[in-house]
């Protein structure tokens, strides 16, 4: 690490040559144990468990330091019960309190242990999230200073940077504001983008003074963290707080429900309706349902039959030759036959169901309308987006990120992208930006595509960083980076590589094998280029990115490891329900799940089986996405379809939904002049403060019970620490 | 009974004392136990029944006239196994076959009683369903008369009459066509309608000559029932059956599903969301979702805030001074505050879900803008029926059933209702009409707007047979009934008077006591007046009425054995569960339910356990209905909104929806032109030969696999009795 700021004033962590052993044998253990999931995993705590048994019955043993307890108890008993801020604009409502021991069931040292543990790991990713420009709850950031005696300074707040919406008469596309050329050199150096002052300096690897992420500290944090949530005292504890969570809210409900409505059946003019909704999570090429899709292709038959659309084997063909080629009339087509939903085929089959990407099993449809290149460059599939665009337009308060695939396998892909976006003025102020990166370098190395993965990281990140240090040479890229909010990372989670992630693997230069880097090699790398990327971007006033991948949807727990030191916010976590550990981290720094559970419902996870409904109540913070409206989705409005399966089997409340609304705008690439607009001037603050009910339609008395809620947690981290 | 037509023929089966003190004891067991629901009950089977156990044992000791087993299994096998029809256009497909002693697990004995039961209960079904000139499976009809050894002839066919669409440049509304008057006279007597020659015919009590069911018959064939779903033997193998149907329909999935899905996508130009469908159970009162009633009423305010719209304490006052009594402003209106929607709240609450047709609790609103009778007429109500209308002209391919209120408390109900659906012109082809009777005798004889029960029936039925008799006398009721297909019995099933209903009941005009009659008694009275206006209508060739009661949504079991032999197909159905007999009896007979899982979910039975994929699978011939789009839907779809959740959460595939869409219209009371034009012209032909693909969507294998497996099933009843 090159520069920590603030961070370098933080005590550092000893690194143990121990826990890399246990790292390594947790690792080991939980790849062989892929096929018997019906055990209990390394990760998580059954409630019969004997780890929870063995330690009851050392409590029941009084094989504890009772002194040290009492003592603790009587300090943090103040603290607990009484930190119950004044808010000025929430109504009276019953508060649950715990009175007593709170810790009990625990030993003083197991408490210890794991309040430690949490403490460090919260601290990690602080770390990494200042480091990449994104974000983390600045409520957790003072809990943090506190335990370190330290004061908190709002300047050390981090924001990531979105570009404001185009004003009145001005064009998204203009290039005339782009910064000058800053002639630096840009270079690769061990799988992460670097920028010199001149070649000399490049040739020398003097890169010029930025913040930027250390493999070998990621790597013992890594350790550090891989060891903790498979540690018997921090599960027990994490799984207990997380029950607590759990019947804590359910009492909740059952007191306050009544006047959570009150608020807002009083709350004029805003409903569920017009509150604002983002999805989260939606593939561009499959964007539009199913029917909007057949629609189309039937209609740009009746226009375009005679159109030169394609080219077959070399041959230039009509829209009339390329479908006699494939034996159909796109009159007589169906959604049936168009073939491109996701049905009981595709569950646990995630081979199958990128197939129904391809319209009618024809890959040349795909190719002509849901691709950004082939020969009317991607007219098609421009048009589509901008019909779902014009939709949301139309529905007013719905907004989408869809994402758009970089696949690092040439160069000249940015370029390509950014003139299909610049061309056909591919524009909505209902629409923010992603790019996913398919993780398929092992595809791409054997048809010799790219000699190694380093090349790959090339191919995806240097024009991006000479976009930002010389704007003007490549002005419809940047043009397009500028409506880009985020980066992904995607592929079938349930594949794994059995690599393990260390100081001692390939460089990603040196990884030439045919073998894909493992989930979490494939992170660490995307995330150091986005951050260092950042760090120049923030410094020249362009907009940033934010790291969203894919994880948790199936596979190893370990993914969701990654992207708690990496990720803005995911896309899935499913496999949260697997760790109680970092399932509570998650919890406790508030990190964003975009949840798609008609996406699970048709692939992974049956609908009733989701957590969403689970980790709702425990109150993290997720939000509603539909993936794949094209697969998943029956009616014209997939959004709202994926919201109102939600409400009725999960029964949600019209508070619930709200506030579920509310995490997606919240954790969108939508700018702080939007999100201003959406949810009140102060969205920034934590707690009631920030919501402005007005525009939210979510009850300032859930909004208290979350921030209370969760300030307890802190606290209670925060007294066992001070007592060291 | 007066004329039984071909039925006379029949062998009466002779009325059992001992069934009646049989009926006896079980209805007060089953009045009793409602409150102890989780004992197996009285018409189920568990499945570690003690019942079952022991007829296992005798079935292992040899306890059984094995003689006439083999006798049996050899005659049968052939029939059983070889009875494939040759179909014209069913492609190849894998048949589930069962080799052997098809009646394993059951004594000789207790299959002949079960057949025999069986048999005598289709009869009785067959018999009412004639008299009340509704449908009954013709396929059903040819094995009974089989069993009987007597000629089926297609003459004996019934089938109800419903009005035809208008004809180009037709007004719905013309009365010209309206036949004569037959100058009878019609008296109410014993709760049931009569049509005499004249007067003095009249007071002499011969009316003329119409058949009509009798309630000594009526009673008789109860009881007869209700000792069947309480009979050891026959619930063991129903119970058996079904079972069997059940994973029957599983390996028919596993093996032919592709093959069903292969036809679909051949064929041409139709899928799911061409395919027309109805919503066959929807209260017009509801029919609107949230967000229309919402948007309606601001609209409403802005064109017509100062005009005259209510009476308050006799002053006429105008919508602005009707807002300010109730101290709000449309503009602030929000669906949270309009509260129309069924939460969490209404589970297992029938009262506090009857209170949310009160728009923003205020039953003022509810006067204004969804009744038909108020100061302005109901035109508002009028107004969103139209637009409803109108969004189901634009998808095209929706229809739906809107369900309006006659209560029976006044004689001018009737002339009031349909003088609103003339002076509005109510009209769209996409609407069909029903009319729902509320069971609320008990709160009109406590205010003493009614003397008795037989009163209501007055109310009811009297304008009805007097404009059958003479529609001039008045033209808009006549005209309003042409549009009119079918009768509903509604009210929370869940309430019970613990009334039975015997020959010894008083007769609806003794009903003079402020308790409320039972659910049977209600419907014997409204089957035996529509069937017998029916008769009368059919003879003078004007359109006739199906009766479609709500029934089985909660309460007693006994519902669901009234509506067997009185409905042509009823609403929910949900307590089948609890009855194998009654639900191997429904599937036997094809008796239609719409089933409203949505609805389902907000009030009795939450979502994922509802019975509609276990009933779908196993045969039954169910459809997916609203309800209420009013209270349950999110959507500008709710029937779509209906599908597409269904679709999601029982993974319903294309081939199921569509079966379920065919079988909403079969169900309907659209005409035979219509249903000629959405189905086929063979559509009352069953099985195969009765489906068009091309309209339906429904695969023909699925079609054959339905109609073997019934007539597998009928074969085995037939083949048991032809050893008689």
């Amino acid at each position: 690490m090159q520069h920590v700021g603030p961070l370098a004033l933080r005590p550092q962590h000893e690194t143990d040559e121990g826990m890399i052993a246990l790292a390594q044998k947790v690792f080991a253990a939980e790849t062989k144990d892929e096929d018997t999931r019906d055990e209990v995993s390394l990760f998580d705590v059954a409630d019969d468990c004997p780890i929870l048994n063995q330690e009851l019955s050392q409590h029941l043993h009084q094989d504890d330091n009772i002194e040290k307890r009492r003592k603790m108890i009587s300090r943090a008993r103040e603290v607990l019960l009484d930190d119950k801020p004044a808010y000025l604009e929430v109504p009276d409502f019953q508060r649950v309190a715990i009175v007593g021991d709170f810790a009990i069931g625990v030993t003083m040292d197991d408490f210890e242990l794991a309040c430690k543990g949490l403490y460090r790991a919260l601290s990690i990713r602080e770390k990494y999230m200042r480091l990449g420009l994104q974000r983390f709850p600045h409520t957790v950031s003072q809990y943090l200073c506190d335990i370190e005696g330290r004061p908190w300074k709002v300047e050390d707040q981090v924001h990531p940077v979105f570009t404001s919406p185009p004003k009145q008469g001005e064009d998204p596309f203009e290039t005339k504001s782009l910064p000058e050329n800053l002639n630096y050199v840009a270079r690769m150096r061990d799988g992460v983008v670097r920028v010199y002052k001149d070649a000399a300096a490049a040739d020398k690897n003097e890169p010029i003074d930025l913040p930027a992420p250390d493999l070998d500290t990621f790597v013992d944090d890594m350790n550090f963290l891989i060891a903790l949530i498979a540690q018997g005292p921090t599960k027990t504890y994490t799984h207990r707080r997380l029950k607590f969570l759990m019947s804590k809210f359910n009492v909740h409900e059952m007191l306050n429900e009544m006047e959570e409505l009150k608020e807002l059946k009083n709350n004029p003019h805003r409903d569920f309706y017009n509150t604002r909704k983002v999805d989260t999570h939606i593939h561009a090429a499959a964007c539009m349902n199913q029917k909007h899709l057949l629609r189309f292709i039937k209609k740009s038959y009746r226009v375009d039959a005679d159109r030169v659309v394609h080219k077959l084997q070399g041959k230039e063909v009509t829209m009339k030759q390329l479908f006699e080629t494939l034996k159909m009339h796109p009159y007589d087509l169906t959604v049936d036959s168009l073939d491109v939903h996701a049905g009981r085929q595709t569950f646990q089959r995630f081979d199958k169901f990128n197939a129904k990407y391809n319209p009618v099993g024809a890959s040349e449809l795909r190719d002509l309308y849901l691709k950004t290149e082939n020969h009317i460059d991607g007219e098609y599939f421009a048009t589509i987006i901008k019909e779902v665009a014009g939709d949301l337009e139309d529905a007013r308060y719905q907004y989408a990120e869809p994402r758009l695939s970089i696949y690092g396998c040439n160069a000249n892909e940015w370029t390509k992208l950014s003139s299909w976006f610049n061309k056909h003025r591919v524009f909505s102020p209902n629409l923010k930006w992603m790019i996913q990166v398919p993780r398929i370098y092992d595809v791409f190395r054997a048809r010799s595509f790219v000699p190694h993965y380093g090349k790959m990281l090339e191919n995806i990140f240097l024009p991006v960083i000479e976009a930002t240090i010389n704007p003007h040479a490549n002005p419809e890229l940047s043009v397009f980076l500028k409506h880009v909010t985020a980066f992904d990372s995607v592929d079938d989670e349930s594949k794994h590589s059995g690599h393990m992630f260390s100081s001692k693997s390939p460089k990603p230069e040196e990884w030439d094998i045919a073998k894909n880097p493992s989930y979490t090699y494939y992170i660490y790398y995307m995330y150091a280029n986005i951050a260092y990327i950042n760090q120049l971007r923030k410094q020249r006033g362009m907009n940033t990115f934010q790291f969203r991948p894919h994880c948790g949807e199936a596979g190893a727990v370990t993914h969701l490891l990654a992207c708690f030191m990496t990720a803005d916010n995911i896309s899935h976590g499913l496999n949260l329900k697997k760790s109680p550990v970092l399932q509570y981290l998650y919890f406790l720094s508030q990190l964003p799940i975009a949840m798609s559970p008609l996406s699970n419902n048709s692939l992974f996870l049956e609908y009733n089986k989701n957590p969403l409904p689970e980790f709702l109540k425990k109150g993290l913070m997720i939000s509603l996405s539909t993936d794949d409206p094209m697969q998943f989705h029956y009616t014209k409005e997939p959004l709202m379809e994926e919201y109102a399966i939600a409400a009725q089997v999960f029964k949600l409340s019209t508070c619930d939904m709200c506030e579920i609304a509310r995490n997606s705008v919240l954790q969108s690439g939508l700018s702080v002049e939007e999100k201003t607009h959406f949810l009140g001037p102060n969205f920034l603050q934590e707690g009631p403060e920030g919501n402005d009910i007005r525009k939210t339609n979510v009850a300032q008395i859930r909004m208290a019970y979350r921030f209370e809620t969760l300030t307890y947690e802190l606290n209670l981290i925060k007294e066992c620490l001070k007592g060291d």
